[in-house]
């Protein structure tokens, strides 16, 4: 199958440091490449990928100071995209609902990932102008705020097998991987790291937009004996730290669309204590590969029989479900069905008859 | 004719206050409606207008705390225009390029006014892509830094012909208009006013970005005697602003693409002393309208001369050169082109043969 894949232009894929969606992109992009398909990955010029690479822009626009306006390269890319539409069997893309305006009028079948949340009130007028556009949510969960986008399936995030490798778990403490942010509670994992009477180490980036928030609400909070803050880890680094914990605390405080670190912690065997919100109940299987939890109270205590689990059966869990191989065949299957479902309104009988032979 | 006005949504369609595209917006659009064409405009719900309003949300996005997208709603918008594209014989986009990416592939001719600064070194990539999507310059200054652009030709703006009166100029005093920033140079007109020994009146908007310029490079000079600062004033409020002011200072700092502040003034008889930068040739008549200067010193030598000049043939080169009627009269002749133009591409025999009867 000709593929394209549209990537956001902020990071590379794969990203330099944190960054989901450009990394999830990166992902798929390799399994697919690596099933055989033609992939022509649409991206910033810095990005490594085995699919033929169409530059859009020389590098990440987040590293590039030179660039005032974020939208220009992207609308430049996506009208390349629509001008190359015929090139490809499916168009797949990760940049948001700005792709529709190019697509919808390009005559080739496109489907998009939604990869944020979908609470945000300006965006039911759009899906009521856009409710026939194929999208493909990370979590049933994701969808409840806008049920008017016309979902064709839910495809959960996978990580490449052999990215990350299982490790003991015997460092004896808990693991706070991702943002510092008030969605994302890293108050929450500190005090409940503390009621469990465990050491907690926290890898996280801080994003501009939360400086005001680390340096008022967190940065107090670290002084104390229990908490070690190790900053933004890169991906080389993911394997021991999550490995080494006796669990991930995964406290998130809003409707989590999707939470990839606990797909992370589960490729290195490690459990997960999270709190009932969002994706949760559909990532973590229950006492199998961590413990759902309603308060800070279960947490702590869910978090001292995490060595109740089986690490082995967690990895286990992990290669069958949350593999990037697994999402790509996934994401196959949508895209067979995406272009038999639209042959009918624009196929003509010879289409069809070479369907019916080939079917 | 029937015409669509997409105009962006931040504003008003016209703006309460300061608003420069939005205004335009209005004047052009109740100016072909009173030249007999049948207009519709895309604007926010808050709009007034004389044509038939497609409200695309309920109000100007910048007075609506609840949006935290912008993006979205004027997405959503332009999906809209290109769904009813076959309602319109010509679609005059104003938000800049967001719209082509919908409407290249809509089937109705469009063109696109370009309001704002062509400098951002990401407008050159874009308009590589872009290279043959036709737009319209307020200026011909304008184009210099983005020469790729299909420019089909330069509609300097307009007002309404009675919206501004001639006044007496006999209030003694140098008026400045517009925005509190670097590149509108208040300073400088500070300066001006000292060195002529004249009076000013500041009656400018202070956005934002522009708070720290204003209380760290400005405020400290608004102690002056010499100084007045009005702060923003209304469209009703400037009649008697610029009719009694002996003249405008408009010693900008940057490529200014327009400067509608030039022509408010000359509506109400007030002559001119502009920074020789971007359209400031093309807009003041030196030695009728207003006088071009090189420095601050001859700025204020100049002002000193004022007097000299007519206010009442002011007010006649205003009326010949810049109303919103001939605005309109110069987009229709455009349009005209632009759909003639179009024609031989997507028209059959008998379009062609009914326009080879029409001519």
């Amino acid at each position: 199958m000709r593929i394209a894949q549209i990537s956001p232009l902020m990071e590379a894929v794969p990203p330099k440091l944190y960054g989901g969606t450009e990394r999830i992109v990166a992902y798929l992009t390799d399994a697919l490449v690596g099933m055989g398909h033609k992939v022509t990955l649409f991206a910033s010029g810095d990005s490594v990928t085995a699919a033929s690479l169409a530059a859009a822009c020389p590098q990440a626009l987040r590293l590039d100071p030179t660039i005032r306006d974020h939208l220009a390269p992207l609308i430049a890319m996506l009208e390349i995209v629509a001008q190359r539409a015929g090139e490809f069997d499916v168009i797949h893309l990760h940049c948001d609902y700005l792709g529709y305006l190019a697509l919808r009028r390009a005559g080739t079948p496109f489907l998009a990932t939604l990869h944020g949340r979908l609470d945000l009130p300006e965006l039911k007028p759009l899906y009521s102008v856009f409710c026939d556009v194929p999208v493909v949510s990370i979590s049933d969960a994701q969808r409840a705020p806008l049920p008017q986008a016309h979902y064709i399936g839910t495809v959960p995030h996978g990580l490449p097998e052999e990215l990350l490798l299982p490790g003991s778990g015997t460092g004896g403490y808990l693991a706070f991987l991702g943002r510092i942010s008030p969605e994302k509670a890293p108050d929450r994992a500190i005090r409940i790291a503390a009621l469990a009477g465990m050491k907690l180490k926290i890898a996280a980036k801080i994003d501009r937009v939360d400086q005001q928030y680390f340096k008022e609400q967190i940065e107090p909070l670290l002084a104390q004996p229990h908490v070690e803050f190790v900053g933004e880890i890169s991906e080389a680094e993911k394997s021991e730290f999550l490995g080494n914990a006796a669990g991930l605390v995964f406290p998130i405080a809003w409707r989590e669309p999707f939470g990839l670190a606990m797909v992370e912690a589960m490729a290195c065997g490690t459990p997960v204590v999270a709190m009932r919100n969002g994706s949760v109940p559909e990532v973590v299987d229950e006492g199998v590969t961590g413990f759902i939890v309603a308060s800070e109270t279960e947490a702590a205590l869910a978090a001292r029989r995490l060595n109740q689990l089986d690490r082995a059966r967690i990895r286990h869990v992990f290669e069958k479900r949350f593999t990037a191989q697994r999402m790509a065949k996934d994401y196959v299957s949508l895209y067979h069905r995406l272009i038999a479902g639209l042959e009918p309104e624009r196929g003509d009988m010879t289409t069809k008859h070479r369907d019916a032979i080939a079917a």
